[in-house]
């Protein structure tokens, strides 16, 4: 599995995410808030190395989830070098090895990378439209004993599926028939451009199964690797415990950077400007696909995120086409990086987010051109 | 075991360690260059989330190294969010459940508990005035197959000896000869106040068995959680991959800020300062305890670090001095913290980096003071 394609040349064409171009760069003011944090406030915060983290940044975030309506204060909160970090945490202090984790399939390949660290046995749960399937999961959960569900409710990693108001009811009283913890990695649910915001499922988890875990590196910039978790406190007290002999603490420096820009309202504002940024991206990318895609190629129209997931046509061989991206200057994660099982290798997925709307145009006609091509040969050959 | 006391009040004379006083915060000068890593630069590695470390940091820290004698390049380096990180992900890739590491006894508790988590069974080896003693490693590594060996060369966690010379090159042909790596831990070798610096083990090392690490966040400050490892290339690589499903990468935040000031001369500048702050804090705590502990006591003379190990004279009741400590606002790290079984309570660390040489004088000899009351109380007693 190869996770962060390595090019000498920088694809001209990046559709893997991760990047940040000048459009969605924190601004200057952004920054000179930054600056503040590590000149003026250094002194006050240069001693801290509180394992759930600085207090200010917990009651900053915890203020911010009030926005998705999590009522919590700072210590339900801790503080982790992003949501990769929750999971991981969680996959040490919940799981032996052979426990059952159910997970989404596909699903997010970094969550399936530190589950399989722990040694647990992953169980796919099948999404659709709506996300996660809840009658597969029933099934599941009578067939084994599950220890955790792992899930992406608000924007399914990959499919950008929005898990709908029933199902997120119908999950929870699952979790309580059968006491299983539940994760909600909201890791891009700040990212939603079109109708109301979906309130977290944590919002509903009145017997506090729910162990919920948001990152700010996909709104400020990949680099900055700071994330949050909010559950019980005994699981949570479990977590910083066995944090400390991992790396002790999150740094203060990009917590500071963090909480300085929470308490400013220079986060929110730069939200609202990413929002638009981002909602055009999404826009290019939808309309480019409808305009060059050939018949038989599906994909996704989330409403939200930073992706789409896009089925090639019958007949489109992966391998070859993934060969002819490259040197054509597109980069792009192949499917079955979301699948632990090899499976999913008739798709892809195309983050917008690095990309503007016209190299969005210019880079999906292109890539509809490489499928064509590939599409057709394939078909030239399995008709001689 | 209690790794940091907790008391509402902050402790007056705090032996702990982990702080940060006027003297000992970066300047003014030192801060405008983080300013300058997090404003001016961000737009040049916002985007960067290398799993090994960003590269020009990766590059500085292979310059630095040259001044402690490890010629490597940076590729060889790691960048993780502290020595304790680089610990953790050794167990993790190094050692299965049941296997053997030894280490320090007294030794560095975030490298047993690190190793514990791993489910790896550690075995004691004594040390000494010289450092760890090679005729018990001898005795060990004959006796049983040992996985790893975790040592702190520079200034012997938490006695402060340094390893000799004789014991080095002995170290090393332990380890050729039973092919076992060594974890040289050499978070505190900047600090040498006198006499000349030893060359890291690391230099030693023609076979590439020792992995090396270290940190910024002793000589800056607790909260910066920035370190590095150098290992051979197999390892390292390995530790890179399991590193990615912990937390991806170290923030850039921090990893900026330490490039720029490795880069502009502004670390060296602060390192110079620090030797001197320092050395005339351990200066003052060993000349406050000659002066006031009573007979019976005996302590580590470190050349280098941040503390000195303290062992209380025959009869002190540790637990009832520890009563009376907190009190009197004293705060210490009591000596069994040092020892995975419960071993060395006669015995505290006295970390001396965050208190001024004159409230070292008061706190010392307060202490001395409640160490006098409780081991008469005690002889009292017991002529009874």
């Amino acid at each position: 599995m190869k996770l962060v394609p390595r090019v000498r040349q920088p694809p001209r064409f990046d559709f893997t995410g991760g990047q940040v171009d000048v459009d969605t760069l924190p601004t200057a003011e952004l920054r000179r808030d930054f600056a503040d944090a590590v000149t003026t406030q250094l002194p006050a915060l240069a001693r801290d190395r509180d394992t759930r983290g600085w207090a200010p940044l917990r009651r900053a975030i915890a203020r911010y989830l009030v926005g998705r309506g999590i009522i919590c204060e700072a210590n339900d909160v801790a503080v982790v070098n992003g949501a990769q970090q929750a999971i991981d945490l969680v996959g040490r202090v919940l799981l032996d090895p052979g426990d059952t984790v159910v997970m989404e399939q596909p699903g997010y390949f970094g969550a399936s990378l530190a589950f399989t660290a722990a040694q647990a046995h992953l169980v796919g749960v099948r999404v659709d439209e709506d996300g996660l399937r809840i009658d597969d999961l029933a099934r599941i959960l009578r067939a084994r004993r599950a220890k955790l569900v792992y899930t992406t409710p608000a924007a399914q990693c990959p499919t950008g599926a929005v898990l709908s108001a029933e199902r997120r009811r119908a999950l929870l009283a699952l979790a309580d028939e059968h006491q299983t913890p539940i994760f909600e990695d909201d890791y891009d649910s700040e990212l939603r451009y079109e109708g109301a915001p979906i309130a977290a499922l944590k919002t509903l988890d009145h017997a506090g199964q729910v162990i919920y875990a948001g990152t700010f590196s996909k709104v400020l910039f990949p680099g900055l690797r700071i994330g949050y978790v909010v559950a019980a406190r005994p699981l949570l007290e479990k977590m910083v415990l066995a944090r400390w002999n991992t790396d002790v603490a999150t740094s203060i420096v990009p917590q500071a950077v963090l909480a300085t820009v929470l308490e400013s309202g220079g986060l929110e504002r730069h939200l609202r400007r990413m929002r638009k940024v981002y909602a055009a991206r999404l826009g290019a990318t939808l309309a480019a696909l409808e305009l060059t895609m050939p018949e038989g190629t599906a994909w996704t129209r989330p409403r939200g995120g930073h992706g789409v997931w896009l089925t090639l046509p019958p007949g489109v061989d992966p391998e070859a086409l993934a060969h002819a991206a490259a040197p054509a200057g597109i980069a792009y994660t192949p499917g079955d990086v979301f699948y632990a099982d090899g499976r999913g290798t008739e798709s892809i997925h195309l983050a917008f987010a690095a990309l503007t709307p016209e190299a969005i145009h210019e880079g999906v006609a292109l890539l509809a051109n490489l499928v064509r091509a590939h599409g057709a040969r394939r078909r030239g050959r399995s008709a001689r």
